[in-house]
């Protein structure tokens, strides 16, 4: 294609506002533009990509027999209803009304319709299993759209279904999905592993991440360096090994503890190591109030808390309830109260005693409070985020941190929607039976970002050739010399028969051509400058930066 | 493909409540599924053919240097204020507001988002022409969704914009893009021709319809059996030629016409012919009462009125404007009156004399009105329908008439958003220039749907093979029986090399199979029966009907 045909508004100076590498390389390399907060245009060179990666999966959607389809974008109220979904999904799903009143949403993700879809076809465990998938713009009204395409408000998924009989075809099916998506972001030129994640408020019951390894992830990954261990730190297992420091047991006390707010502020004040202190917290769980006890240096994970009373109905009591509850303010909290709260504390409280605890009563902590004697806990268990070089669950050593971007995420969903929507089918035994489902997205338009994120110098994208926009850059140095525009028309001509090529036309200046180049970043680029009467052209990796001069008569060869 | 892995939900019985042989045939064969009212989702079938018809579109475009892009479904109020679109679209437009309570519309087409999205990049002639595409689901909230694909409220277009500094460039685009329409339609095996089309409320000078001819078409279509001429009815030019049956002028006299409310009722009581009778209707022209006055055979045309009045704010009075004015309610009214409303008459009136024409009274009319004597008519024009034999206006013969369903439009948008939206370029003598654009749009799930509509039998879809989900479609009458099963498991290694094979494996009765083989209506049926053990299969070709034995060694060259 002709350079000045293709619409490829490059910028000169860094796009304002971009907070990642990706968004402002995709901006600044004319990929992409933004119509308003979190919804862009995708310009021809980023569609290309788009394509290329959307090939890929097909190919290896196709590889493990999944089926496309095209499910529609609108859709209706009385669907989500069915799932308990419209009132469980918040200001993120975008709703509209049509011109009847009719109420619909616009589709995050396509459970809903899928099952219905398929709840009136599926009648017996023969016609099982079946994966249908589809490639289509999803609509999530982030609250703080950012990233560019990593976090925005439309975007582009592949979403796929499994349906099965049972377990063990859903099993395969999952294994079959997971090793088809390590192939398609490697294929795409990702670095991205699978990590164990949490099934979270979509329900189910096993679920893995896929994370792209990038500066600027919104995910935190823990991964271990001697084994395949690779976690989203929110799933991360602590492991517990007892290491107590009991001294001998103290009376309790009473310190007031002015403006001590925090659990730094605490040691600071009683001149101990932060890890020696505590925090608590209240929390509602399905509208009962509990607290929970962590160690003044660890960080509580309400994804954990979750996971462990089995709810998604968890939230931070607000202070208001607080102060009604225990008559003193966050900062000033502990579990030495005559009240009917349940305390929940995390394991490593066990390898403390006498410590110290807020007195529900603001300015003032209580020293020396000891489980049985003090207060009683209803219970220990890993309610917090693991740390930077604490042992891994696997046993393979310490646990290494790294940023992740989401790319894509396999799961077991069971019969979450096939029980709320009343899809089942014959078992072989002529028993209906909820259908068993999986589901799993990969972000298209998200994967080319990271793919962005992970593929660039200090000059632009350094495009993977599986997903190049072009394979090769033609440019003339000077296009107003005879023998220069002669050849490159000559070569143009002779490559995009075996080549996708970009051939730089326009009438710039040579180091304009150049640095838009550098900044879009196709693979090979070929120089038609001062010895084209020769027949000389210079060809350059752009991964490598090494170039060679190269006659034309060898030059597809060496391409 | 196995077809125990595709979704292929084929139905025995016709479907309930499908207006046209497309939709039937869709649902019928498992093509599609209704998720609501004008929304469907594309099952396995459907999908291969959408995405074979893209390939189709995104080929033709690429020949034309036209390139593709993707922009956004959720498009802000903002850009549709700046066209005026936001309050002139009506409920067709479905729109939604975010979480900040910003408006956005779901967008049935992309001027305004396009316009936006060159104007800040396109700077100068030199950067032009250019031509931009896209392929994405649109959005238009019909008031009644019908005929399944063909009148949908989601639905997928093709839609490109092209861009210029001339007159001469966008003439050369609209009839590149013009020979692109032709050349895509032949090649998916549609029988669509170009027909002239009024521009309507989109705005613009030029533009032709593309219309695939069918029994269920939403529009009508006036050809030519001698010419190229093709117009839709709306916009096909009625050729005056004086024929003149003027008697003795007589004295206007008024009658009564007791529960005389139509022209036909009219003629009746007065036993002369309908076509010696008249109609007068009352229009509101941008807010003026206007009448207009036609023969009793005649039908008006809107679309002929706002061409004339050169607006698109033309509505019928309501009867309560027309009692308040006139005095009379619709069905009495005429021309002859002492009030400040300009008449316009078709041409055709002037082939009468002492007409008879509403008293404004109800109840009475008025026989023997003259032109001059009795009341004025400010100008004669084509204000009706053409009539099935009628001249055409390139003179070729009689006007005939066909149905057909619009699958694409081509059009000269001028200046019309260029201007309004302040998108400006530099011509070669530096002065800024409003850019002058083309839009062009192909609705591909209505092609479709249109294919379906033109290729099939009593048995169900006959694919042309441009589009065919698969090439070929393997069946085993008997896959119990060991010789052939193995044949045609070996056949399937082997075509599927070279061909698209579906490969009903499905435990199903011959007859089942045969069924959903014609429903289905894949070009070529590969039958594996009794001949098996001696390597023989039958061969039945879709559209003829016509089948061979062969023996597999001749097979694939047979195919």
């Amino acid at each position: 294609m002709k350079q000045s045909k293709v619409f490829i508004p490059t910028m000169k100076e860094e796009p304002a506002g971009a907070e990642a590498r990706s968004h402002s390389l995709l901006l600044k390399g004319g990929l992409i533009k933004q119509s308003t907060s979190g919804i862009y245009s995708y310009l021809p060179l980023a569609t290309k990509v788009l394509n290329n990666i959307e090939a890929i999966i097909r190919e290896e959607m196709e590889n493990i027999d999944a089926v496309e389809i095209l499910m529609p974008a609108l859709q209706q109220s009385e669907l989500w209803e069915e799932s308990g979904r419209w009132n469980a999904y918040g200001p993120e799903l975008m709703r509209l009304k049509d011109r009847n009143g009719r109420e619909f949403a616009l589709g995050p993700t396509h459970e809903e319709v899928v099952t219905s879809l398929v709840r009136d076809e599926l009648k017996s465990y023969k016609q099982l299993p079946l994966t249908l998938f589809q490639i289509q713009s999803k609509y999530r009204d982030e609250k703080r759209p950012r990233f560019g395409l990593l976090r925005g408000r439309e975007f582009i998924m592949k979403d796929a279904y499994s349906f099965h009989a049972d377990e063990t075809s859903l099993d395969e099916a999952y294994q079959q999905m997971y090793d088809a998506y390590k192939r398609i972001f490697s294929r795409v030129g990702l670095n991205a592993r699978p990590v164990v994640a949490d099934s979270g408020a979509i329900g189910g019951s096993h679920t893995h991440e896929f994370m792209a390894l990038s500066e600027i992830g919104e995910d935190t990954i823990v991964y271990s360096q001697q084994s395949d261990y690779a976690a989203n730190i929110e799933k991360a297992e602590v492991v517990y090994s007892p290491n107590e420091k009991h001294d001998e047991i103290q009376s309790l006390t009473k310190v007031a503890t002015p403006d001590v707010k925090t659990a730094q502020a605490l040691a600071d004040f009683l001149e101990k190591p932060l890890d020696e202190t505590t925090k608590s917290m209240v929390f509602k769980v399905e509208g009962e109030f509990i607290m929970v006890l962590i160690r003044g240096h660890h960080e509580i994970n309400d994804v954990k808390l979750k996971s462990y009373f089995e709810t998604d109905n968890i939230e931070f009591a607000t202070e208001d309830e607080i102060v009604n509850l225990l008559g003193a303010k966050p900062g000033s909290l502990g579990p030495v109260f005559d009240k009917d709260i349940k305390v929940y504390a995390d394991n490593y409280i066990q390898d403390l005693n006498n410590i110290v605890v807020g007195a529900n009563e603001d300015g003032y902590h209580l020293l020396n409070a000891n489980v049985g004697r003090d207060f009683e806990v209803e219970a220990f268990g890993d309610f917090r985020f693991i740390l930077e070089g604490e042992p891994l669950a696997d046993g393979s050593g310490e646990a290494h941190f790294a940023e992740g971007i989401e790319v894509g995420q396999v799961f077991k969903l069971g019969k979450k929607y096939s029980e709320s929507m009343n899809a089942t089918i014959l078992d072989n035994q002529g028993r209906a039976q909820s259908l068993l489902m999986g589901c799993y997205g990969i972000g298209v338009s998200r994967t080319l970002s990271a793919i962005v994120e992970q593929n660039s110098d200090e000059n632009g994208i350094i495009w993977p050739k599986s997903v190049t926009p072009y394979d090769v850059h033609l440019i003339t140095i000077n296009p107003k010399k005879d023998d220069q525009r002669e050849l490159a028309d000559q070569l143009y001509a002779q490559i995009k028969e075996s080549y996708q090529v970009l051939y730089d036309d326009r009438k710039e200046r040579a180091g304009v051509k150049f640095n838009d180049a550098d900044l879009i970043g196709l693979p090979i680029r070929i120089v038609v400058g001062k010895n084209a009467s020769e027949g000389i052209v210079e060809v350059k990796r752009r991964d490598t930066g090494d170039s060679e001069d190269v006659h034309v008569d060898q030059l597809v060869n060496y391409i």
